[in-house]
């Protein structure tokens, strides 16, 4: 067996027996998938996905940042080529080098979907890597393989997508016309046209533009074309925002300083500091909207993007060289805070790679202003230790009816069932702990359990 | 039960076995509190507590907070409100929302006193909201009831309140009068006229003045009264002063520059970093006259009050909205350590929000620095979790013996038995671990359990 | 008995199990030890070590900090004095105040060697203190005791000294010519002529010319001293450098901005600014280099040097009063990553006093960048606590393979095998846990246990 029935639950036999009980009336609760990075695409066309090595190792940064840091250069993995992918090739690197993942929340994603997917039984090597390749490759060519049989499969009841305003959406019309039975929503991501420094900014804010009918080049013509494209979100069932700043910087210009700085940023002259403070006003404005059309607004804050420059310089965007920074929340939202922190029909989700502030800001915050929320432990820290200090760190002071469940966060759709799984066994584990110490009794922890797993992400995200 | 005998301790049995055996042994030893925010009028006046809205939800600002954060507004708590409040519409508010203090610290002191103080049996709840409302509203009519039979019940030995220098102390004077065999001794706390953005700085510098017949308005002249209002507190039972600033920041300025930032601060004119540079400033004058006076010294840093623009504006300071902020120690110390931090007769206790400062830079400076000695988890900190994150990243550089004891830091008397209790238990579970992987003997956790427990705290307190 | 067989392994019965067979499988394998601060000269000379006051008090920082915050004088511990010293009455001292060091690592290094070297029996304390002295005087005088049958006996393959580029290396040359097969190499740690604030930094720039033949007045000659006595280090069998840098910084400036640079810093007309910029220009030149030569480079930063200036006025340097601060990696190490980040054949070892640092920074550039790994919990970390925090922290995202097993980094001979095995046992109880929670097999974990105790080591540091 890759997966062990008890896996994750406490050692300890009277805790484990708690976990073992909360986690019998969760596990079989429907997915709701609120934030995450998949395609729609896929469920508008409904192919099959195509081999293991395309399927499981190039798309997804958490597999191929382990191996690039081992030595394995992303030629080697045919990360970047369009034509001719030797993926038997890829895979058998792969199966090689899959002890590197000992102990890493990935491994654990992976075998799930290896044994309960594909039926896999002994773990991934270099001698059986033929096998898994094969075996695999046939499995995803039958029926029971294709994008929307697994999303039925996964027992998903919300999948949500991430989008840019420039994006037509077209996909997501196709699914809903196509008549099936499912619920995948876009979120509405405005990177592209909020932040001055994305890549082609200027001709984004004409896409835009032309999109909406709006006159971009004026702050409040630019201000129209974005509550237009939150309404065309909205209309396809959207119910969240996304922003995803380098810092958790806030801003509250008066109109006129807005305005001018617009002004700036969309003649292309702004330096560093004006796009930062031209970010952090959006934000402010963001919750403004939100107020207004109610989408749920959430902040990924603190990444430094594209760290490797030559890598960036060769391959782009998101290939794996993120690397979380220090953040302030406390100075950061201060701004918008001011402005809306005690509105209670406003709904802000903060995220953070940086879990020192787990308790010293953003508990404290949550477990004080109406309008905040905690998102569940983003990215680099969605491994079990990441999650079980999580709730050691905001349980005590936001208690958990400020946290909204879990997000799986992932381009690797065949991750989402073992990511869920796993959030759930943690929470299990986190509240057995609690029981065992006389700190809960056991129905409450049930009932925290299901509110964990089910009611609050569909509450806070307004599902 | 809402409270089990075993609860805190691990649940691993041979761990759960030493803890249990090491808290029979500390469980009874009398509480000692030498920091925190009771009335001396409470005692001094030895009138029957209000009904459970007055006492438990309307002052507790670890309560408010959280049903703050959950949408409820603080009119609806009546707080603020100073005639005909609606008392038992307050508790079913609070009661409704009970299951939100689930996992929290809160939760575990609340429970403690409805069990041990008013015999409840069954948890909190829209249900028996009243029911709660009325026993405890008859008990707190009982003799039994009364401020002073209750610090008898509780074993207090020590309890100090905090204390402006402009404090007639006449509730202190009064209980001392009255014969009453208690310890009851205030702290000098002399932010209102130190800090020169606390509200009616200048005014309290003159009522200084007034107070103290020293002339305030010159450096040397306000140091006097200073020293005049130290002495008075003194006189009056005080052993210790308490500092709480934005920042650990401290200064080591020649007299001449002293008298000149503070002719500044006085007159009004300062700015906000020369705000700070007098408040760092004041920490080493203090310091030096804690060196004369053996007051000990106590520093909470790092909180940023009244975060919460719209509540501050309307309710004024400590409504809740007070957020941690990363603090650095290893620098802002270093004036005040160069002048000072060798002399072996001055003790300072060090606080923080930021628990990153543990054991990068607390421990090492309290494992090396005489002075020097680490307050317990403070504020946000005090849960299970926090306490224990607490002694595992201090004892390994700074050992039990840098540290002072627990603090139990709060307004709601009536949660320090359930507070020490919760120390104890951690103290406890803490050191089991310890003895049950074989780090400690049994009889040495013992002998530290009592000095945690009652020891340290008298010692570094000097009481 | 002063240490338990079973000590540090988890509480709980079957990962307590799991644990002592890992352990038994590793136990006796050989220690590698690629970083301390032992010196060649012990080995070279072979004579008798002093008493025992001058063996474990004295010389060890982590000893005399604490008894020093407790408010022994460093007088009274005879620090700093060249004669006559007291060594019983030192020793006695100590022994009154061993209960000081209960729950850290140090008690555990130090009963380690009383029981396991010396055949103490009893806790040490005031009634035994001249009977330790006594029986320990006694052996040190014995055969078995010398620092070569020790180095024998503790079963040690490789011993790395840190040394300056200064030091003629006479030591390591006499050891090798003396016939005795033991591996004691030198490590490359060029401190004192690459940073402008190192004491006597420009007399050494002379001396460095002298010693290399080269023309260290200008940039260019400088880095041919440098390279020159690379290979004199490496041609006594030196593998690494070792860089003790206050932050992290790095810089890339060009050619023709690192030799105006070098010029002020060689004329003695640095300022704090440029010469913190010329330590982060030599970070990468070094990067540099051991791309050229192969040696491996330890950067070990955040440690703010002698905090306490008056102990440091007296005695100087390494006197105990180095405090850790809060260190950025992501932004600093970035212009060295820039140039030689993606370079395959260079091996850059990551150690830090900021455990914020762990899984915010420090795991994911590990986990991303083929030159990075990290070094083991550093200083004030290499408690059990810290070891645990370590793993819990760094292995999501940068598995178990991009670490580098274990550094005793010691002054303090005698420890070499206590640390080395507390290290051994930390690591067998994460991975108990990891398989009592089903998340690794038992064989997995033994196959990691051992390459986390030799052969991760060896690679790295290429022995």
């Amino acid at each position: 067996m890759l997966i062990h029935p008890d896996r994750l639950f406490p050692a300890e036999s009277s805790a484990r027996k708690i976990a073992e009980n909360l986690y019998e009336e969760i596990r079989a609760l429907p997915i709701v998938s609120p934030h995450g990075h998949t395609q729609a695409r896929w469920f508008a066309l409904n192919q099959p996905f195509p081999d293991p090595a395309q399927l499981f190792v190039q798309p997804d940064h958490y597999v191929f940042r382990m191996l690039y840091s081992q030595g394995i250069s992303l030629d080697d993995l045919e990360i970047g080529r369009h034509v001719e992918i030797n993926s038997r090739n890829v895979w058998r690197i792969f199966a090689r080098h899959y002890y590197l993942f000992r102990g890493t929340p990935t491994r654990m994603w992976l075998d799930y979907a290896f044994q309960e997917l594909f039926g896999m039984q002994d773990r991934l090597s270099e001698e059986n890597a033929d096998f898994y390749f094969d075996s695999i490759t046939e499995k995803l060519q039958t029926p029971e393989f294709l994008p929307r049989a697994l999303y039925d499969r996964f027992h998903l009841e919300v999948l949500a997508t991430t989008d840019s305003p420039l994006d037509s959406l077209a996909d997501h019309k196709k699914i809903r016309e196509s008549g099936w039975k499912a619920r995948i929503i876009p979120t509405f991501r405005p990177d592209a046209v909020v932040d001055p420094e994305f890549p082609g900014f200027l001709a984004n804010l004409k896409n835009l533009a032309d999109q909406t009918g709006k006159d971009t080049s004026t702050w409040p013509g630019y201000l129209k074309a974005l509550r237009c494209a939150r309404t065309r979100f909205r209309d396809h069932g959207c119910t969240a925002t996304d922003h995803g700043h380098p810092s958790a910087r806030t801003a509250n210009l008066s109109p006129a300083e807005a305005s001018q700085l617009f002004n700036s940023v969309a003649a292309g002259t702004s330096d560093a500091q004006q796009n930062e403070l031209f970010r952090a006003q959006m934000l402010t404005e963001m919750a403004g909207m939100s107020l207004e059309d109610g989408l749920v607004m959430q902040i990924h804050a603190g990444s430094l993007r594209n760290h490797n420059r030559r890598l960036f310089e060769r391959y782009g965007r998101d290939i794996g060289a993120d690397i979380p920074t220090p953040t302030n929340y406390a100075d950061a939202l201060r701004p918008l805070l001011d402005r809306f922190g005690n509105e209670r029909s406003l709904t802000i989700i903060l995220f953070t790679l940086d879990e020192s502030t787990y308790s010293r800001e953003l508990a404290p915050l949550a477990g004080h202003y109406p309008c905040l929320r905690l998102g569940p432990p983003w990215w680099f820290h969605d491994s079990p230790e990441g999650m079980m200090r999580y709730r050691e760190h905001v349980t005590g002071t936001a208690g958990f009816y400020n946290t909204v469940g879990f997000n799986d966060d992932t381009r690797a759709f065949l991750s989402i069932p073992a990511r869920h799984d796993m959030a759930r066994r943690m929470d299990c584990s986190f509240l057995a702990k609690l029981v065992a110490e006389h700190r809960l009794d056991e129905n409450e922890a049930l009932e925290i359990a299901r509110d964990l797993t089910y009611n609050l992400v569909k509450k806070a995200y307004r599902l």
